[in-house]
């Protein structure tokens, strides 16, 4: 793995071997504090995202590194007119690894083919942010100790929420997760990724209730109705507080619930919450320092063999191992239908696809339309 | 002291002590350029001010260290609704050492409490900048020698002039101590520094003529008066340029005259000053740096002791040691009536008061108003 | 030299100097890694330039120091009022080198006035860009072995693009260096460049046709046309695509031709041609770095000597080691009639000029005035 663009890029194994990274960093943060000595990274945001800036740019400082940002995109070159594959080009020529935000999705695949160091996708549009994802999975380990068995539920905007995509696709590799979607019907999960927990067989129960569900949850994920996802103002307005956790919602609650959240939060979870220690929202966030130090580590070849440790959890590898940019189609002729997919934005490239149960899949967002 | 929010956390001795430190860099820079290594700052900066983060940046790179901005509200969680204790709990998670910036007053206050790590305030709203009034006590030390029997004449905004506030603080414990307040009626001093005075029984002057002024000061703290305080900009226009320091002015000063201004200047010293010897303005700035690493290494509780040295002046530490939030009474239907009070702006935060003098105070922006 | 400003400041000996070291640096990064610890440059972008900033930060950084950046004039001191000189004074006191960036032609200069360390001019409005050149002249060096007897063809927008004047300028020092200046008539070479390569000698042709000059040409340069250089819509809509360079015009190009851009590119090469062995732009992008990085090393003077290696050509070193400021008249009634001329932005800057050829030359910005 030379770049991390999608979760799914990562095998089980990949990411046993980066959660048990972090935690040794976690465990003994002196021993890593100057293993990037001497190496920079560029982040590259072309949408404000401090806390995923912050998160990575601590992180590199942590193993000893240097960081390079770029916050902010109408004061770059691409306000001249720059293509995101020169800017790729230029920007990798002077660093060793680098991290990319960008609003169209794909951006960071497309990131990944120019560049002559490793990418990490720090959020493309709507599409992926895996390592929101590896601090996820990390917190789920460190609080439950494995992946099996676990009923999960996702609790809010399950319709755009990417970070519920990302965590709902790493967890179905995993033994028996049941898994809880709580949500309106409006911001209900997309019909693909159902049909794909059918498909794998993993059981799935849909409730418009956070009281119904919350008795049987081992792992309670709220999410934040995203405001900037909405066209429609009125519709934002009405689902906004739709879910409010609060203190005596957890009267019905396991007494090892782990309640997560991938942050900033608005209303949907109570401050009085916050002292309640089912609460694991802020160490969530020290994951994610964690699991993108242990990332850099590996990207940039820096791993030191160590003993190996406990697995995860028994894994069925269904989906993993997942090639970036398959190629396995080329058409000069393909245009994704998706807006914000990068290749409606980005000068000269050409659409790519496979053909994936009977459909065209855009090989950049993963747009799916019908073969006409 | 883990935190610094107000100058008056700080003891006449502890000023003594960072003043040594200051010195002690300044003379042997090399000796402490390692000292944070692989320790990290946070700049958050919800109000631009490029002078001061670029002080405390440079102070921390001196000490080895790293440091990691956020310098646009914009461009923040803050932005997608998160509240200012959130974004601090992340932070802090991510840093060793957090500066803060922020419109509101109490912000600095705030902060330290839900910080993990120490806090320094770098000003909040019209309410404290500990660490220019820092720069100021190095620099009237170095150029005379110590605290004691000074004559220092304050002139322009002593109204809106945060750093003319917390200075006289600082000096009023510090022995025979007379004070100049050259200002317009409308610029005044507020009346609750000047019962402070008359409390503690310091002599001070009140005159709107630099020219009466000026030969009896040792010391003489021009000020801006800054634009963004007022409200109409007429009152502005009619005011700004009503003390112009030129060469001529000093001819009736003291040789040994200091003459200080915490900058950025606009028309109120005219340049062919700078040239003169009894000019500190640009000293002053570079005094800001070593102390802002002296409190770094103190925050940090990296002194490594070092032999006594010839103490700053004879001090009567009244309102010295000052603790962060007394906490002394909670009223949760109290709210502050300082429309630019952080307890005013932040979801879910109550307000604090303690009695004082007859009337009650808020324990964030130190607003009080009578009891009814 | 101190600082640099114009490419001139530069003698033929020391851009030797600075080569021999790019390319040690090159062969051997980790000889350089660690050369800049504890130092601190600051970059001081007055407007913004995502790809200088960059370069010159990771240059910095992988010479083991420290950068501080200011990216944005509205969030300075610079917005209150503050006068460049001022800032200058303040920023260079905490730092060991700057570099500045700034809208107003001679700002480099004035900045190189005031500051206690030494500066980089990394872009005065449209005047000069010295370190653009030092990237260029580096990678037609690398790939053409010497400055002697080249070809060299300039494309595109001649008039306003600084890069081409620079270039121009220090090549014209070494021997039989012929030039093709390809440009449409709105976009010509300045006639005072012309005049001056004809006292020189040298030999010249203008064309309009790219497709005629091609064959002959050892280096071909192109150039973006700048939209925020034409205040006309119009002019620049009829001009932004008149040259592009395709595929097919290689054709007719010599196999070893050098095609260099000082990026960013919009349409002006297609991106077909970025394959093409001859295409050199995303080199030069890593030769600005590793000059850069000679650059800082010398300006901070941590030169080993090493052993001097082959010279880069003969040179007629007219107009070199230009000094920085000739101060040979000063009038206090002299006002530069360039309106981008930093003397008509600073307060209190009295304007300087020189008589050269019979004209009035401002010592700042070098427009010239006739003497009336």
């Amino acid at each position: 793995m030379k770049s991390l663009i999608d979760i799914l890029n990562l095998s089980t194994a990949e990411i046993d071997e980066l959660i048990r990274t972090a935690i040794s960093i976690s465990d003994n943060p002196a021993k890593y504090s100057d293993i990037c000595r001497g190496k920079t990274l560029a982040n590259l945001f072309f949408e404000p995202s401090t806390r995923t800036r912050m998160s990575i740019e601590s992180a590199m400082y942590s193993l000893g590194g240097n960081v390079i940002n770029m916050n902010d995109q109408s004061t770059s070159s691409a306000s001249k007119g720059e293509s995101l594959s020169d800017t790729i080009r230029v920007v990798s020529s002077y660093v060793d690894i680098l991290a990319i935000r960008h609003p169209s999705e794909g951006a960071g695949l497309l990131a990944s083919e120019f560049s002559s160091v490793p990418v990490i996708n720090a959020g493309d549009g709507g599409h992926c942010h895996p390592t929101q994802t590896l601090a996820d999975l990390l917190t789920i380990y460190r609080e439950k100790g494995s992946f099996d068995d676990l009923t999960i539920g996702f609790c809010g905007d399950l319709k755009y929420g990417r970070t519920v995509h990302s965590l709902i696709k790493a967890l179905l590799r995993y033994k028996d997760v049941k898994i809880y979607l709580i949500s309106p019907e409006e911001l209900a999960l997309p019909s693909y990724l159902k049909d794909y927990m059918n498909e794998l067989g993993n059981s799935y129960i849909e409730t418009i209730s956070l009281e119904d569900a919350i008795p049987n949850l081992d792992v309670l994920y709220m999410t934040r109705i995203q405001k900037e996802r909405f066209q429609d103002i009125n519709t934002y307005e009405n689902l906004k507080d739709v879910y409010i956790l609060k203190k005596e919602s957890l009267n019905l609650a396991k007494d090892n619930l782990s309640i997560m959240h991938p942050l900033p939060r608005v209303n949907e979870i109570s401050i009085e919450v916050d002292n309640d220690p089912r609460a694991c929202y802020f160490k969530q966030v020290l994951n994610g320092k964690y699991m993108r130090m242990s990332l850099i580590i590996k990207l940039l070849s820096l791993y030191e063999k160590t003993a190996s440790v406990k697995e995860t959890g028994s894994h069925n590898d269904i989906g993993s191992n997942k090639e970036i940019i398959s190629n396995e189609k080329i058409d000069s002729d393909f245009k994704c239908k998706n807006p914000h997919c990068i290749t409606n934005h980005e000068r000269g490239l050409k659409g790519v696809y496979e053909i994936k149960d009977g459909k065209k899949q855009c090989a950049y967002c993963e747009y799916e339309e019908d073969i006409s």
